[in-house]
């Protein structure tokens, strides 16, 4: 083992996209993706191939930013048509593992601080350390209907709230010491009200008193986890993130992140390998370059373009059928997802592509690097690990299961044997895994 | 089995108290409370004893009532000490039982509604259509400080809200026809857009675009579980609730409620037997009624008072430390939870208590009808039963595992011997469970 780690999360939805937008037409799906089986059988088998955390993306919305309608997502099955509320399914699957560590994504947008650090705490405790929170700030307008809003706040407001809104979850899950829970049943001292303390938090945003009703979580805090590429998204970042997962088009803006995130990270006065750096793959693979390739064929046929156009419209927060569809991917000043924007616009300037062009290369994805046998994906890993584009990779899987029996008994095997990856867990927690302090 | 059918839930709190305030300090009391097995268990047991449902009770804060201090929730672990998030820990157990119906308690007061029936539609599907929702409202003014509020609003307000609130989460269930999730690979059709509606919702106190990104649930909704005894709250069950748990002092009090909840159902309109009542009981039992009475001695020993005192000046929401305590319970005219102040009120009348022997009966349950041999027991039982005071019970576990293990291992086989209650699980949801028509 090199005394570097790579670490290896699964980025999954709770709904029919995880990775392709073709894969829930891939012969052999698993469909029942509703079931508490479907979930149970993810977690296993992540666990099984020693991945470090399983990751679940959500949405408060169909999203509706394509011709202002839900008939493109919810008839192509695109990436917002369906999502179960993604902590109910981590609680499930920390019942049926011990090792996998387990993200959930909650918008810091719409709802109360003292409920997520409460469900988070709790997560942490059944999972005996294994808690991460992806932080979202939400954008779509549907989202902000759906909770009251005529419109969403802007940006950077998004970013203060969630600037307050973190700072008074950290208080909370400190509202307990370690240590205050005694249960001495002879004393009697359940737990010590010395050690256990209120808030008083007063701000801009959150009046909360505390403390929280559920004791210090095993990890001091889930591990935070977040996608931001904007420039208040990358200050956020570098003050709070544990892991980061933004997608790049290449090799290179992957590096050139990758060196300004851990400059970023030291200049706040962080340690910068307690900032991991794990973009966002889409490996296909096969037993030979060949299979892979012809099994990425069929699931490009089966991505419809007009499923990746919505998902893009989505992500960019603008109706992309305003545009003819034969001309470029329009200047944006302000859009939703910072880092899917610049993924894409690099990709337009590289290869000159028409919208149309776009939408079907959005539904494949847009890093087309991973695929092939495993061996050469494992190369490719290798490659961007070693020459400082990341510190790990957020696997999106092309479909369930077999894209991901696929990578896990090919692929990972393929970097144990190179010294590349676990082959067994260390540690108790999450921050045992990822190599991270307790605060 | 006779043609009406006994039901019965298990009361309990993620937390140090379910039933008996000495329960956590019983020998043997299973105090790994924070953990994914002690849930699992929970569970695996009441499924064995072919219980309805598991219900989880739920505060949004650590009661100050009594002397604006956490001291005494914390010290004696009473009701309010320690709370996990309920979904979580029921979406845990959904994983890993079959047939249970699983009941989380959720606040109108605080949360939004688009969340609530999205998380609730989430455990009815992973559950297979076993979700059940125990309404609240929130009355406590340390639940408001943890929620941005100074104070919590007005009884008949919070009903309001409640009132639209549960509009909305109907409206967004029914968002999705059954049906419109139609996962057609060759199509494609993942879901009919024809099927999917947004809800437009635009109230007093919500304003929700939708539709649902989650399906529609199994059960259509899921139960509806409520405890209202206040006049509005009344009014609330009988045109909502499926089933009602309320506590009551004595059979006579039981008898009067269920004629007056039947009688406000049919007046609704509904048919009376859609309504399910389950008064609240604290079953303590052993093989003789000797050693049922001398687990009854040694709980009662270890129940502090002042826990107790701890815990009624909460649900009376008013601080009982005020008032001296050899003087009888004062008259409340708002009560946080009117069930709770009128039982109390009846025993007071009934025996002449001061608050010091109010605070230590409340700490062990004010009904102590339950208490004996398991002959006993369910003679009792029978007699609620068959005289009309109840439709089944919510039982309320005195001290965990024990008190649960003499209750299926010994009153259980006593009341299917008498052809009350089923011996295996029949239907697949929980409304089939409880005999009602799927909305």
């Amino acid at each position: 083992m090199s005394d570097r780690t790579l670490h290896l999360a699964a980025f999954a939805a709770a709904g029919p996209v995880s990775g392709n937008h073709g894969g829930w037409r891939y012969p052999g799906a698993d469909l029942d993706l509703l079931s508490a089986g479907y979930y149970r059988k993810l977690g296993r088998k992540l666990e099984a191939a020693r991945f470090d955390l399983l990751f679940i993306a959500d949405i408060l919305a169909i999203p509706t930013r394509l011709e202002n309608s839900l008939d493109s997502q919810l008839r192509y099955g695109a990436l917002g048509a369906l999502r179960l509320e993604p902590l109910s399914v981590l609680s499930l699957i920390a019942g049926h593992t011990e090792h996998l560590g387990l993200a959930a994504t909650i918008s810091t947008t719409y709802f109360e601080p003292y409920d997520v650090a409460r469900s988070l705490a709790t997560l942490d405790h059944l999972s005996g350390g294994r808690a991460a929170w992806n932080i979202v700030t939400s954008f779509q307008h549907a989202e902000a209907r759906n909770f009251g809003r005529e419109d969403h706040i802007s940006h950077d407001e998004r970013y203060d709230r969630a600037d307050e809104f973190l700072e008074v979850a950290c208080k909370l899950w400190n509202s307990w010491e370690d240590g205050a829970l005694v249960r001495d049943a002879a004393a009697p001292l359940f737990a010590d009200p010395s050690k256990v303390r209120p808030i008083d938090h007063r701000g801009r945003w959150f009046q909360v008193e505390g403390p929280l009703n559920v004791s210090r979580p095993p990890q001091g805090r889930p591990v935070f986890v977040q996608a931001g590429a904007s420039s208040r998204g990358k200050d956020f970042a570098a003050r709070w993130t544990d892991v980061i997962f933004v997608t790049h088009a290449s090799l290179e803006s992957a590096q050139a992140f990758y060196r300004e995130m851990k400059q970023r990270a030291a200049a706040q006065g962080r340690d910068p390998d307690g900032l991991k750096i794990l973009p966002g793959i889409a490996p296909l693979t096969g037993e030979t370059g060949e299979i892979a390739r012809a099994k990425d064929a069929l699931l490009t046929d089966l991505a419809d373009a007009k499923a990746g156009l919505s998902t893009l419209a989505y992500h960019l927060d603008i109706d992309l059928s305003r545009f003819p569809q034969d001309t470029p991917l329009p200047e944006i000043e302000q859009p939703g997802i910072h880092g899917h924007y610049k993924e894409v616009a690099e990709l337009t300037r590289k290869h000159g592509m028409s919208l149309a062009q776009i939408g079907k290369q959005y539904a494949i994805k847009t890093n087309r690097d991973f695929i092939g046998g495993y061996k050469e994906v494992a190369d490719r890993i290798e490659q961007w690990f070693t020459q400082s584009a990341c510190d790990g990779f957020m696997i999106q899987i092309p479909y369930l299961f077999g894209g991901l029996d696929d990578f896990a008994n090919l692929v990972v095997p393929e970097l144990q044997r190179r010294g590349l990856f676990r082959t067994d867990y260390e540690g108790t927690t999450l921050r045992d895994r990822l190599g991270l302090p307790r605060p």
